[in-house]
């Protein structure tokens, strides 16, 4: 099954547009787990295994990985995902970026080394960085439009030329991404998606207005101040879905001793519910 | 010392603008390295002792390490470098773009784990996702501005609108990035520099006028086909120095065979008298 497929078959059969996004840091983990080589690993395997029931993807962010020379840890997890929760779609945040061979490089080490389902991707370097990845057939790519930052404005909110061969008017830079996103750039594969901040609803709704089909990867509820009812309202599509809505440091540390995971399951379920009662509202 | 200082410090030493980028495709090795599980470090590290005396400095690029499990390999090599050759920067092309925490733990991977003195970024999310790099004393950026590729022009050279706070025309992309580097976001560290394609000197022309100070990390000689003459004309600042030119396939697989190291070695000096020549007809 391709990402986008099996990421329209968890939305509907756990009802959730929740993603876990699995950002262990050593600074955080719970005291059970200190001084075990396998630390990160078992955290999140933890986490993991008690909030599946609830979400529609998880989304492991290389940098706490790497960080730690841990990346066999990040192998197992996706292996462990894959092995025991078929079916959920795994997107590794790496937010990748280059050209050529070393964009081939890239592509093997998201899909080939840690299986991804997805991965996501700077837009900046244009359509021929994004296109190695489009070689792996099934395999999807999710590009920055509008992050959730503040600074995501300085470049992305610029206004940009008209381009009368793709018939755009004067826009921002992240409506041109999200315009190419949704047009020539997604011909070869169909599996793209786009990253849009919750914390700028309007911008948002734009996106999807641009970008009815394609799947937005949505941070920034919880830590960061976004709001799930404006968020959802803003970038549900029409069947109710279409958003995969992280949530990292919320779920991940909701408890910090040794009922961590439940804690977690708990943070899981509140926010799911929470998106899916925002969801039937906007519907 | 700082990366920039350093930098300035190796152009002046070995009166050279070459970089010589290590980009280890398993499926080129030299023969004779084939089979053992060091390849990558083997290769790189007889490249690097071949090459020294005639680069300003090292471009790493982590895909083709990570793509391998290869990490230890490149902690290595960047090791080898600091302790064999003492005052060549080395630069890890690793094109990175994050917030927040997420950001220092890149930081920490470029920094602390593989003790590099610049790494490369993309500017894409904006200033804020560049200051957790110049947290780091003395450390450098390069930020994307105009990069080698044909699809660099897909958001590169769109022309954005005016800015009346930052005293900016309407001007594209590329421009923008190289006034704001040049400017507001290199006030905190002065470690800034800029990628800007060899195969685009009016571009690079233009970036050396908007940059007059900044280092630039020029891509695109050699395999990519951007002429020296051209580039060096465009680039170079007023001293016949400021350009990091990197070349990586070139170099790297100027030989095939058990001589490849000196194959490298003179590759790596026509390239530095290319250079060399061509910023004394600039000056």
């Amino acid at each position: 099954m391709s990402f986008v497929s099996s990421l329209r078959a968890a939305w509907r059969r756990a009802d959730s547009m929740l993603c876990v996004g699995l950002d262990p840091d050593p600074a955080r983990l719970p005291a059970c787990l200190s001084g075990r080589a396998d630390a990160l690993f078992e955290f999140c395997r933890a986490v993991i295994d008690a909030t599946a029931p609830s979400v529609c993807a998880f989304k492991p962010q290389i940098a706490y990985f790497a960080s730690q020379r841990a990346e066999d840890q990040l192998e197992a997890l996706i292996a462990h995902i894959h092995s025991s929760h078929p079916g959920i779609p795994v997107i590794l945040d790496a937010k990748r970026g280059d050209i050529g061979s070393t964009a081939e490089h890239y592509a093997r080490e998201a899909f080939e080394r840690y299986r991804a389902d997805a991965v996501t991707l700077s837009p900046y370097m244009g359509y021929d960085s994004i296109e190695p990845y489009l070689g792996y057939p099934g395999r999807g790519a999710i590009l920055l439009a509008r992050t959730s930052n503040p600074g995501g404005s300085d470049l992305q909110a610029l206004e940009v030329a008209p381009d009368p061969v793709l018939g755009a008017p004067a826009e921002r830079l992240y409506e041109r991404v999200a315009r190419l996103a949704a047009g020539p750039w997604n011909r070869s594969s169909g599996e793209l998606g786009l990253v849009v901040g919750a914390t700028f609803p309007a911008e948002l709704a734009r996106v999807r207005s641009l970008a009815p089909e394609l799947p937005l990867l949505v941070p920034g509820i919880g830590a960061q101040g976004g709001d799930i009812e404006a968020a959802v309202g803003a970038g549900a599509s029409a069947d109710g879905f279409g958003m995969i809505v992280n949530s990292s440091r919320a779920i991940l540390y909701a408890g910090s001793g040794e009922g961590f995971a439940q804690a977690a399951a708990a943070a899981a379920i509140a926010t799911r519910d929470a998106l899916r009662a925002a969801a039937r509202r906007a519907r």
